[in-house]
């Protein structure tokens, strides 16, 4: 990564390099390493050889500025990782592995080569990490705000794909790591933002909170899980992964599978910076977890049979189990009372 | 297409029906026709099942309003169109035959359902044709203007892939259809924006111009090329197609496959509406087709050997030739003067 852009002082206009400039420039900081790869950028398209008796998994989100980020608080480089850890989550939660990624940018000339190079190195850095290569992508402008899309490929062994409609009764519910971080580093910084426009004096008070602050800027996709789970010959029935919140993807298991859920309120995993900051900011923890969305965690079911594997197991956490076909999706309260679930998670239309 | 969307009375908001009764009502007017399409839309990923022994290309685009499109003369179910053929005519001119595509849209609340359905519509009657799958995809809002972004997944057998890199010495330059067609069709469109705003009462005088406004408005994509060269047994040794006009792409292939070229201006092809138009604005015909752009033909280099079989054929133009490594990209005018051609293609960001 060091060498990528090599003209670091000042700032570059994108119109001085040009599209076909911006493109070399990128190219030159990409390798290619997974045995798929064949062509990676600067082609009409990337070439990319399937592994014998493998489906092929598929995915594409797009990320707008104002909408998914904030870049008064989302520096460049954390926002490229997290458009590639958000994308390839959902490869995850196919229970297969991330192998490829094609991205595309457009921006405004308010831009500089050294911003898009920020969001470059941030994309790289996730890819390096995750062992995925940047095979292609579209640069171009924008007449608005930063608008980012990111297409990932992944693979699985033939019909092993793990889908959300196959739950059945007597399942269990079973989600990994913690939840409700990433909503509640978002209300820090918020918090900061609003302090920081009524008085641009005051530094922004982030002490203390780096782990919340990392799920919301820097959330990873839990690749490790899938590895996880082969390890310990578990396929799970059902998956999805938790990017609106827990009420919003367990109704999708339930839509989906046709099958009931009890989710027991006293299960849910969160890290205790979370509970700390909501009780500070007078919000529910279960909240955070429920509506919050962006943890990007694996939500799953599983036979009663594997239930031994996941006992005291500090990766998971079983936090229900499937009801009948038809029924409802409910939460059985700390206090022993059931409430339905409802989707409350975030509509981006009426933002 | 019928059924598509039930509720067609008025105007409905996108707020009411929510990033998933969205998803739902496209998820309703898709239906899978591929081989390898196993799942579609409504999952974390589409599953897509690999040909034995074929390679899969991948290529991604981006669409933004106010920079590729301007929807005061764009109909959405062109620019939806639109946004799938310019596509995978990158998929086509790797010789490879478009399977798939997932679609990202991004809208913001000025948009109705209806709004999107035109959008939609206009892909799927491009999928239907072309015979592609829509596998998947993205809805969002946006702060600013529309964006799309479509990647699209095709097969070429393995190792069969034609990149830009592989031209030699002695081979000949072919290029498929007409040129320049897309840039006047753009003219005319702009200039009836620029009489429409200084007086409304004026009707936009379209007449006559229809080739040359589809060429603009809804391009198709050189799938037949792609069937007819393996018709006709010839596999290109290196292809690109026109999209930023034939400058901009003869000079990828020359610097990909480190080879020069000569064209001869009067073998460009051209439309009759075309050449007419460009006489009433005063344009150069070479021009349109130089530097133009947006004709999504494809332009290629195959062995002197093959010449035959290009000889009076209605589909194909031989435009020029390649010379020796490392010389010029040079246009051989109608009178004998020889020009260097340098990329004057479209800069997005000096727009």
């Amino acid at each position: 990564m060091a060498d990528m852009f090599e003209n670091k002082d000042g700032r570059t206009e994108l119109s001085e390099l040009g599209e076909f400039g911006l493109i070399e420039e990128i190219k030159k900081s990409v390798t290619l390493n997974q045995e798929g790869s064949i062509l990676g950028i600067g082609d009409d398209a990337a070439i990319v050889r399937p592994t014998e008796n493998h489906d092929t998994v598929v995915s594409t989100d797009m990320y707008m500025e104002g909408v998914h980020f904030d870049l008064s608080y989302a520096p460049l480089k954390h926002l490229g990782y997290k458009t590639i850890t958000a994308t390839i989550s959902d490869i995850c939660a196919m229970n297969a592995m991330p192998k490829q990624v094609v991205t595309s940018i457009a921006l405004s000339n308010r831009f500089s080569l050294e911003a898009v190079e920020e969001i470059y190195k941030g994309m790289l850095l996730a890819c390096k990490l995750y062992k995925v290569d940047l095979v292609g992508g579209d640069t171009t402008s924008s007449t608005g705000g930063l608008a980012i899309s990111v297409t990932a490929f992944g693979e699985v062994e033939k019909n092993k794909a793990v889908t959300r409609s196959g739950a059945q009764q007597n399942n269990l519910l079973v989600v990994s790591g913690d939840l409700g971080g990433a909503y509640m580093g978002l209300q820090i910084l918020e918090r900061e933002k609003a302090i920081y426009k009524e008085n641009p004096e005051i530094q922004p008070d982030l002490e203390g909170n780096d782990y919340i602050l990392e799920r919301q800027l820097k959330p990873e996709a839990r690749k490790d899980i899938v590895e996880q789970l082969a390890d310990m010959e578990v396929i799970p029935t059902s998956m999805i992964d938790i990017s609106d919140g827990l009420a919003s993807e367990v109704l999708h298991l339930c839509k989906e599978s046709n099958v009931g859920f009890n989710i027991f309120e006293d299960k849910i995993p969160h890290d205790h910076q979370t509970i700390d900051k909501a009780r500070e900011f007078n919000l529910d923890p279960t909240m955070t977890a429920m509506n919050g969305g962006e943890d990007y965690e694996l939500l799953f079911t599983v036979n009663f049979d594997d239930a031994e594997k996941f006992r005291n197991n500090p990766f998971f956490t079983v936090i229900g189990h499937t009801t009948g076909a038809g029924e409802q999706c409910q939460m059985v309260a700390r206090d022993g009372s059931i409430h339905p679930i409802t989707a409350q998670g975030w509509n981006h239309f009426t933002q």
